[in-house]
């Protein structure tokens, strides 16, 4: 099968001129298909704040209502989303940037209120396979924004990770799918936000251990248990790592057993 | 050849709720092929009133700064486009929403300054003719927002009158193209700003005297020179006319020659 590497790229990197410098050169040279699914948190939350809308966050997820809903489509789909496709292009990457509306890519369903109401926040249901292997195969590069919506006329705020992590595992039938989620960091940390080494290798056990112990928590969990069920639904490999390490070498690498 | 219908829908429309709905039903009942164009003036202007940058105008152009620039971005390229593709989802028009550096789609340069430097302003070089042919071939419906790139990296703002007269000038080898300007009124009127009748047919001779009298001018003036430089270019049918007459009847009909 044909190698596809998904990279999902944090808000921390789009921020930072130099790293997303970096950043869209080591992607440009990727092997094979390639699909970019980008965050913006930071950005969305600067713009609502110059707005005089207040932002809410709980366990790394953004309570969504529809004056928020409306600037996460300004600076997800539209500014975020276009400045990485313009900037692709000069490179000679032909991007083409997209929601989960566009082509009706990613249909998803409003998240139930349980003891948090998200709001206009979706979970996705169904990733149209179809079209992204039609784009792909004429050699476009999709720029996935962290948007979907329910079919019914209602854009959905979607967690970056999770589009790049069901992405994947749909595409996983018809390629050997590389999962990269590019941040910041260099890695998962031993230490936890106090730093330290970053752990090579990451298995599901010592995952579970050091969340519990507290050194893996926030954006990082469901960031991690959407990359291990990645692994488990047919995706090839899946690494975090820094922008510096996006064609290969360091990171953490997720493995579903100990000493693979 | 194959009919393709471009529309080009104002943001006198986008702004008013009943007139959009009406609008999307009018344009999800089309036949053929199809393309959306849209503008955005006057949610630009507001949002970036409400972040301090001031905006202006010369003759219906905008003068873009960087700053103004990202809120064209932000709002054309993101919530406008992405609002009027969701909508269209919901009544079963497979939508994608690009603007032109997707797909590389419109490449321009950038306006020389003359006796206006209009800043970050783009005139259209090259519609992506095959990108186009290939989604509508495969029955997508683009949703293309008024901006361009310069396939070095910058974004520039493009008239979305100019976005959708060129792109049926581009298509008109390949297809039976019908152009229809649709705004808030019914048509071109008699009387300028006066209202008036709505002219049924007007010809080159008779807008340039109605143009000479003032009964024709700013935004209108660059509209009809285009739509008039798409006849001669082999465009089968230039329409002006509002969301209620999208289907056809009603509204103004371009022609080249006097009584053709």
């Amino acid at each position: 099968m044909e190698l596809l590497t998904v990279v999902k790229v944090g808000g921390g990197i789009l921020e930072d001129t130099e790293l997303l410098s970096t950043f869209l050169e080591k992607f440009s040279m990727l092997d094979g298909h390639r699909i970019l699914v980008h965050g913006g948190g930071v950005s969305v939350t600067e713009l609502a704040s110059r707005l005089g809308i207040s932002t809410r966050m709980v366990e790394g997820r953004r309570v969504t209502d529809s004056e928020m809903l409306r600037v996460v489509t300004m600076v997800c789909g539209g500014l975020l989303n276009k400045e990485l496709v313009v900037r692709l292009q000069s490179v000679g990457v032909n991007a083409v940037g997209l929601t989960g509306a566009d082509m009706n890519l990613l249909l998803s369903v409003r998240r139930v209120a349980g003891l948090v109401d998200y709001g206009l926040v979706g979970d996705i249901r169904t990733v149209n396979v179809n079209a992204l292997i039609d784009l792909l195969d004429r050699g476009y590069v999709p720029v996935l924004a962290p948007l979907s919506h329910d079919g019914a006329g209602q854009l959905l705020n979607t967690n970056a990770d999770s589009v790049a992590s069901l992405a994947s595992c749909a595409l996983a039938l018809d390629y050997r799918v590389r999962l990269v989620y590019c941040f910041e960091r260099s890695g998962v940390m031993a230490g936890g936000d106090a730093g330290g080494e970053v752990i090579p290798e990451l298995d599901r056990e010592t995952y579970i251990r050091l969340r519990d112990r507290g050194l893996i928590f926030g954006g990082m969990i469901p960031k991690l248990e959407g990359a291990f069920r990645a692994l488990s639904s047919g995706v090839t490999e899946v690494v975090v790592t820094s922008a510096f390490c996006l064609g290969g070498g360091g990171g953490t690498a997720l493995t579903l057993n100990r000493g693979r």
